[in-house]
């Protein structure tokens, strides 16, 4: 029966312990160290048992706050705690690391016990790890878009729901932030949602957050979608298949993206708000995460075949990734940017970009004829109705409608890094760049990231700047910088590459 | 400089925090959650930092004691708190994970900052899985063993030493404490190491600790070989190649055991403490670790070659593991069975499997001649000399040197499984024995394990006692009762296996 009460420790541990006192362990027969489950009303939550005296007293189990959150538990409620057996599902992720593929109904209790919190942040890197190693079938991919989806909330806005997502991979790439007002513009209803970064200087949500607030609940953002057609928003707090996320923050830490798990949590997304249409952004070229036109053509008949036994109809739009997409690189320089080229302004690879991917997405709704959606996408930002979408949207959302790009604040520490020599550039590195912002404190600390002054064909002289880094703490700057002088994010050459014999 | 004062907090969380105020993190513009290098007098070790008004006051940097003990931090020492750049060797495990062999330095890199705690527990765990699904290569085994090697102490005994390891995997198998008195009372130095259990339910460590405290000093140890000539202890406390212990205590959660890790493992500990002359005892059979003579005939010559390359000359048991070796498995329940074989009791079994690898070693030094080791060994028990030396040994340990098998406690809980019909046991499983035994509690609770009454080709009759299991808890002894039910780890089957057709 619940006996103890639940006390939320101030503090973020970001492992899921329980805390009690030696004395509440003992009469429970409990031991330091051992799996226990927390059980209370709502449910069941799996936490290593800790025995401190200091930390909990009499009739209590205390808990951190991000244990508490995660698990639903409040100040107050009833729980009791009891030994737990080492989950099944354990042995399923031993199994995918030996190499052998799981059934349907193995992925779904793999994917119920993350969901119910009974797997260790260990063992979820286990079978991530295992996926990203061995691939993942596509049977594998239904059942664990399957599990994803019935793991959280499904939201019905009773009306025809389109999207638009990015595989990422490529810095820079803030086309969201264009494409959702346009589409929104033009009367397509388009509730986007995204992740934090995952392995990138700034996802979508990191990047409209520095508008907006991006943490919506379910009737705020049931809300914003009736009052604009579009919205910008993370997908963590709605519990949008949040086993996904569960699972994203520990590849988030591994810095990588195992393909299966990222189709079945991108298309799990989409289906728990509806979505019949999508638009996919696979960014293609050296140093993204697809690299090849081939790769990506394999990649994207995954989407449509997900799409296809669920329902969605893909399109997918392959586009060139060899490079950072525009010039700025983490949150708030890219929301900087984004805000430019809807106001007719940014650069030219953004505004293409953008203008496509939204041109599709205009096609898929018969609001523009086909091979015309471009075009069309590119007359609602140069009438300045997709930025007064993107008003309307952010100020639904909670943000100052004003959108004044000189207003957004970013990194105070900025170096400069200068070019060696006089010539072109050939390469602007997507790793080199993405490690140097990353360095400099994104995504987390908002003002920090790259501003590029030169791409690849770009003449310049020696000492012209090539970029800027910004950060918003003096030691992540130097760390910064070091990188960047390390990894010289920049290549540039002159137009005699080598000569033979040499000197 | 260092401006804080360490507390440490009464509570082993399992994962490397260091809390703050909010106050000193503002003033350090450190961030909830980020990566930090704690820096001391003797070291470095890195921490994700926990802002918590709660746990820690002013001047303060508050880690739990699992953590401060790890990092060598006492309550009072003055340390410095900085932000973490990512280590390197993140790249390194990455580049492994895709499952390309690493060179020396990058190994040299990887466990330098497992040793210096730079790595957190997830990213350990993606380089065990990345050598448990990829393999190491001989020359990332050589690597390994250098640096697990250069990690932590290195102890001479001043004479030649002896050792004699098995890799586990076949539970009951403990055997080292009938061969270590055995080998010890010839005049053999044989400083035996071992580690905590990592996937079975009671490891040569927990074994002997029921028996002797194992957690000795490195002087503790030199004194108790001196005086004895051989010894049974736990390698954890004296940091002998602690990196590998790093590994194990992660791996041990995933229960793998990557051969390559524990190849490099076994040899840097013996490395440690001198030894030239090895034993090796490869237990082969189904549900082991190696279950064909083919692969543990490869893995011999591994260990081997690991050897030929580090001066050690190790000589291989291939061993019969097809089935737990004598009736007990779990830590007290082995000890009392080890101790009935000294006083020249105990399973046929595990006699002749202690015999013949003794046996080797008495061969090996010369003590007893080729082909007569067995016999010699047999001798030395049957005379009681390996008794008196074992006495010798937990004495000086900090044992009771009485040794009374009907002292040693197991658990109160006990429950009995009985054969459904009569006929003959045809199989004994590895993995369900293993499975019952650490669902009662085994290796952590001493008194937990599995007693068998049959093995495999004896005849029993319907009703008869097949098994018992025996816990510490009530709540366990309920689990394990339920595993064992479900798994069956004893077939009994008639002589007529099929009738075709059937009824």
């Amino acid at each position: 029966m619940p006996d103890l009460r639940v006390r939320v420790l101030d503090a973020r541990l970001g492992v899921r312990v329980a805390f009690l006192s030696p004395e509440e362990a003992r009469v429970r027969d409990l031991r330091d160290g051992e799996r226990v489950l927390l059980a209370h009303r709502s449910g069941v939550a799996s936490a290593r048992l800790v025995v401190s005296g200091e930390l909990a007293g009499e009739g209590e189990v205390v808990v951190p706050r991000d244990m508490a959150e995660g698990a639903g538990l409040a100040e107050g409620d009833a729980v009791s705690v009891r030994t737990a057996p080492m989950p099944r599902s354990l042995r399923h992720i031993l199994k995918k690391l030996g190499g052998q593929p799981l059934s349907s109904e193995e992925i779904r209790e793999v994917v119920s016990d993350i969901a119910s919190m009974r797997l260790t942040r260990v063992e979820v890197a286990a079978f991530a790890l295992a996926n990203h190693v061995w691939g993942t079938t596509m049977e594998e991919i239904e059942a664990l878009t399957k599990a994803f989806l019935e793991s959280g909330e499904r939201i019905d806005f009773g009306r025809s729901v389109y999207e638009k997502h990015s595989i990422g991979g490529v810095p820079g790439n803030k086309v969201s932030l264009i494409i959702v007002p346009v589409a929104a513009a033009a009367g397509i209803t388009i509730p986007k949602t995204s992740t934090r970064a995952i392995t990138s200087p700034s996802g979508t949500a990191d990047t409209m957050e520095v508008l907006a607030p991006v943490d919506l609940t379910v009737s705020e953002f049931k809300d914003v979608v009736s009052r604009a057609g579009g919205c910008i928003v993370s997908t963590e707090r709605m519990r949008l298949a949040p086993t996904d996320d569960a699972v994203n923050s520990v590849t988030r830490d591994l810095l990588i993206d195992p393909e299966g798990l990222m189709i079945a949590g991108i298309m799990a997304k989409k289906l728990a708000v509806g979505c019949r249409n999508l638009v996919l952004d696979i960014p293609t070229g050296s140093e993204a995460k697809v690299e090849s036109l081939e790769e990506a053509e394999s990649l994207a008949a995954k989407f449509v075949e997900v799409g296809r036994r669920f329902g969605v109809r893909v399109n997918v739009g392959i586009t060139y990734g060899g490079q950072p997409v525009g010039h700025a690189v983490g949150p708030a320089l890219e929301a900087r940017e984004a805000l430019e080229a809807l106001m007719g302004g940014g650069p030219g690879s953004l505004v293409e970009k953008s203008s496509c991917l939204a041109g599709m997405l205009l096609e898929m709704a018969g609001l523009a004829a086909r091979g015309r959606g471009t075009e069309a996408a590119r007359e609602l930002i140069s009438s300045g109705r997709a930025l007064e979408k993107m008003r309307e949207i952010v100020e639904a959302q909670g943000g100052d409608a004003r959108l004044d790009p000189s207003d957004v604040p970013v990194g105070q520490y900025v170096a400069q890094l200068r070019s060696p020599a006089s010539g072109y550039v050939t390469k602007v590195s997507n790793a080199a760049v993405k490690a140097v912002a990353m360095a400099a404190g994104a995504p987390r600390e908002k003002g920090a990231g790259v501003l590029l002054h030169a791409k690849v064909g770009y003449r310049v002289e020696e000492g012209d700047v090539l970029m800027e880094i910004y950060a918003e703490r003096e030691s992540k700057l130097t760390e910064a910088y070091e990188v960047a002088t390390t990894l010289r994010p920049v290549t540039v050459e002159g137009m005699l590459l080598r000569r033979v014999p040499e000197y």
